[in-house]
């Protein structure tokens, strides 16, 4: 993936692309009896629907947790039945709708509600849900928001869609990117929505991506895996792995460039486009982490394998003990060490360096793994920027990897010790 | 290990045994110069030296981090030189004496002193330290301390030698028992200290065991290989696996007993002795976790394998989301169940049943993977208790399995936030 081409970003999220428009609006799946009371107050969107003009080809990849919510599964099914096709999506915030009885059920409604609605087959819709476990989904707000959203569904409503499914996130995550393939301009756009119960081994988090380029589906599959793998895959929050993880890509090819059907440059260049989009939103889910405060950025390079490099950069990212030392900004590279020690990947330790960077300065802070003496005033100023990136030099090969995290603080411990009600 | 024998508590810790002086003292190893200047302060004790009458067959688990420290290497050495044989133990608590160019030569020398202070052979010294990673150990203080430590010896100093091991600990870890063998009254006593970066998966932490029972080493490394492996390693404050951490076991015979040099019924009963005072430790160890204020004791029954019933006990008791959850004493079981999911193991998810338990009272909150309504009053007060059950059903076996671990505390940030100054 060194092919040099020229990326731009570009506005528009999910919207970016050709032939997608979206909405979002709240419809009070958390509280629908006090939104009756007091129709004026202005809550925030709660569910979110996106089309496309034409049908899509469709790839995704799911949680690997056992237990899977509603949507996990009813999802899976019915881009299996329509042979990796879809045309919508429909997904909430609020409650995840997992460990219900009715779960399946109620996520097959909310895909017939958008298939009736828009006319298209029921298996081309994607559904997700993501919010508390275990609390039935109420499906009347639902039933009544759908025709609204389908009714004001709109090429610039992107914005709309992408508050939507934002839960404890403070910010709204969007991306988009724009390339060219055989003389077309071709985008590929994207939401998420973050930010605890996010680690590593899964399809993290919510997220939607889209692209008007034409490419098969098992390209479209092929490259969204593997970019999975070195992106969300290489983020941690808080080491859970939630139930309702999910990442769907649609490409309904309007950018009118020849469609992607085998490996080469092209698929090259599409997989560069769509890592920047992910790698971006990756990073935006970091940076807005539960209480973080900082952005962690741990690049380890000179691995003797790429998968090395992934495992120690994400055994920094996940340390709890390193996580609240970077919120204290205390430059503890001890626990760095003994993170990247407790590795389990086969590698020489006694090579190990480190350095402590970020827009204010660097500091070495090991060499063969041994302490080198460096300024606690520097120190102090290098750690007092939010975006802190730690550098480990494996000295033994050539292979790279990030991964992305952010600082454990007490208010990551308040938001998550009363997050039900 | 199912033999019912009359297992009773008693007093002494590390000095229960017979046979087995200790002492601790502060020499000064994080600030000498302060010491120097205020001869007259009170500070807790620092380094701590226990011998035992006559040569001891030792044991000893060592951490798995790659990253060990110095008097990890040094006492392996030993232990392998001696035969499996030692007679004192030297510790300090304020510096690690890891990642240092110079260590393994300082961890030696701490054997040095003992070995010339008690005329007693270098390679039969346990040497172990915790504290700071990567700072300079000064050897002046541990030379002035060592004739002091000998000197003051006695048979009732154990709580002298528990203090000097402390270092986030807001209290000390004894534990001992008395059991009969061949109608010889035997002991078995500890010492252990935490509170931080302490995960599965290791020897965690610094654990110092006696015991006046006559037993091979074979079946003494045997005894406590085994016993980790359900105690200390089923225990995470944390997630982050030290570098120093060490369970040594030191058994001189004293007792009377005929020594234990087959598998039988005399090797169980003292494996069962073993356990009870691991067992304990390990829970005094997860109940004083860095700014805990709950301890969590996870027990998962009806498992396939023994392994599983681990595992999942394990995952439950380490995720971040749910610790914090038991910190706002919210009875979000979701969060359960989703640690439940992401477990690595192999089994069927759909017949997992939760019961959430204290001194308080019981509330069930899942039934075959599905919630259970209960009355958030009375989980409000099961949960404001200070030891706080996970009962885990999974319904498909007979093996059961314990983990222990904490809440996830504004304090435990506030801790870890600044813990090098």
């Amino acid at each position: 993936m060194k092919t040099d081409i020229d990326i731009k970003v570009t506005d528009g999220g999910i919207c970016a692309a050709r032939g997608f428009k979206a909405n979002g609006t709240y419809c009070g799946i958390k509280t629908p009896s006090i939104d009756n009371q007091n129709p004026d107050i202005k809550h925030k969107n709660d569910i979110c629907l996106f089309v496309s003009d034409v049908v899509c080809n469709a790839a995704a990849v799911y949680t690997k947790n056992k237990v899977k919510g509603a949507p996990i599964i009813v999802t899976k099914s019915n881009l299996e039945k329509s042979g990796n096709k879809a045309i919508a999506v429909i997904a909430n915030s609020k409650n995840a709708n997992t460990c219900n009885s009715d779960g399946v059920e109620k996520a097959q409604e909310m895909c017939r509600l958008v298939s009736q609605e828009l006319g298209i087959p029921q298996e081309q819709v994607i559904v997700a849900s993501t919010g508390v476990i275990g609390q039935v989904l109420p499906i009347e707000p639902i039933r009544k928001a759908v025709p609204i959203l389908a009714g004001g569904l709109c090429y610039k409503k992107n914005l709309e869609a992408a508050t939507a499914i934002m839960t404890t996130d403070t910010v709204k995550k969007e991306y988009a990117v724009e390339f060219e393939l055989d003389g077309c301009v071709c985008h590929i756009g994207g939401m998420a929505k973050g930010s605890g119960m996010i680690h590593p081994n899964m399809a993290t988090t919510l997220n939607f991506i889209t692209t008007d380029c034409a490419i098969s589906s098992n390209l479209l599959q092929k490259a969204l895996s593997e970019i999975t793998e070195v992106t969300y895959n290489c983020l941690s929050i808080d080491g859970d792995t939630s139930t309702n993880d999910m990442v769907s890509l649609m490409a309904n090819g309007l950018a009118g460039n020849d469609e992607i059907s085998s490996e080469g440059e092209s698929f090259d260049i599409f997989k560069q486009a769509l890592y920047e989009v992910m790698a971006n939103l990756t990073r935006m889910l970091a940076k807005d982490g539960e209480g973080a405060t900082k952005l962690l950025e741990c690049i380890c390079s000179g691995a003797p394998n790429k998968n090395t490099a992934i495992k120690i950069a994400k055994s920094v990212v996940c340390s709890t003990l390193f996580k609240a030392a970077i919120f204290g900004e205390d430059a503890n590279w001890g626990r760095i060490l003994c993170a990247i020690g407790y590795t389990d990947a086969d590698f020489d330790i006694s090579k190990v360096s480190v350095d402590i960077k970020s827009n204010k300065g660097i500091i070495s802070v090991c060499k063969n793994c041994e302490g080198i003496e460096f300024s606690e005033e520097e120190a102090s100023t290098v750690l007092s920027d939010d975006e802190i990136y730690i550098l480990i030099h494996l000295n033994q090969g050539n292979e790279t990897a990030t991964a992305w995290g952010c600082d454990l603080t007490y208010d990551y411990v308040k938001i998550n010790g009363d997050y039900r009600t």
